[in-house]
């Protein structure tokens, strides 16, 4: 079983695919737990490709090309491999998030990522589960979290480096660079605004109605366990 | 004008290139020569994605992919500005590189490599010049290059650097590079053989027939004088 998160910056997906994980694992079944763009040695590298230098100078269509290379890479070393040996495979973001970021970013590649997607990819999750969370939360809670990062940076300048501070600070900085890949090239400084991210959240809602088959819409504002009991429930059963 | 130069290794392909733009210039014409994969800052990085490291790292779909990008940056940062200010672009290798390397690699490959050129390229040279060679001239010319490079890094090691060395070094480097990068994965001892560059040859004189309204094959084994000359008139004849 193939599963994927998505959802805008701060909803929780990324707790909650961890969650999910360890629910599961607890029951006793064999778990993949990954990510994008990224979850293969190779995808990794074109991840920094994509991510360090300059924001803007890739192309969409060069960005979409490199994206899809990385998809392909984590298919081929990661997923097709941990499905096949009959584990479940949880990844944060997969192919949804292309076709929202990218499509927001020009609205007339959303037709370029989906014929790339049907050549060089194919596969689609078998559950996408996407948190949705009112945007105003989710920012704070990503704010926050790039607020907790200066701290801890700030303790590390001072000397209070330790070993868990160097984890938090690293998982940490993940995250900001995730965040700052998720803004639109066209508008980079008001991509952490509330008005693009009501836009983000819409367009996920879209893709749950375009995508009805596999795509569960999950009210992210609840308590994460609640949330995650929910979830695992529900993946339980269908696996069942 | 957008010309692209293409042929086996050793066929003196990127020599000709070389002697076309400056025998352009030489009448007074702006030209940008370039290569491919690379001829831009970004195509340049991701050919490094692509050249480094363990060469069975990309499966055949990964490379044509990474190879699309660095493509589609090549156009856009370099080729598509010159030709758009009039300039002639003299390219070492465009898109018929991949249609010959990665189809000869696995042969279902040839279909996607054109529907990825149809959706992400489009464009085609207006000339494509094929260096036509018997590969057992072009092998040994190839091997030699790699010989002198040998030499030269010996010369260096033993304290004797010069700028010149130095210069003649990296663009030998240069060279063994893209000459690794053309052997067939699965068969990468065999690849420097004779049965290989034959298999190359006849790939491009298909290509050349296939593509027959911009294909031009040129006899490569006469003195490259001979062989500048007579392609530098025929491209002032379409120039005109």
């Amino acid at each position: 079983m193939f599963i994927s998160f998505e959802g805008i910056d701060g909803s929780g997906k990324s707790t909650q695919a961890r969650l999910l994980a360890e629910a599961l694992r607890a029951d006793g079944r064999e778990v993949v737990l990954t990510r994008e763009p990224g979850g293969s040695p190779g995808a990794e590298e074109i991840r920094r490709l994509v991510l360090e230098g300059d924001p803007d100078r890739w192309s969409a269509e060069t960005e979409i090309l490199l994206f899809t290379a990385a998809r392909r890479d984590h298919l081929e070393k990661t997923i097709r491999p941990a499905l096949a040996a009959g584990h479940v495979v949880i990844t944060d973001r997969f192919a949804d998030s292309t076709r929202l970021y990218q499509g927001l970013s020009r609205g007339d590649l959303r037709g370029t990522v989906d014929e790339l997607h049907r050549l060089m990819i194919g596969i689609e999750p078998d559950l996408t589960l996407i948190i949705d969370m009112d945007p105003a939360v989710g920012l704070s809670r990503a704010l926050q979290r790039m607020a907790t990062l200066a701290e801890i940076e700030s303790l590390i300048a001072e000397g209070n480096e330790s070993a868990e501070a160097t984890k938090r600070s690293k998982a940490l900085k993940e995250i900001s660079l995730v965040t700052a890949n998720q803004q639109l090239p066209e508008d980079r400084f008001e991509a952490f605004g509330l008005q693009f991210q009501h836009t983000l959240r819409e367009g996920f809602l879209a893709l749950a109605n375009e995508f009805d088959d596999r795509c569960v819409v999950i009210e992210g504002r609840r308590p994460p366990h609640v949330i995650s009991d929910e979830i695992a429930n529900m993946v339980r059963e269908r696996l069942r």
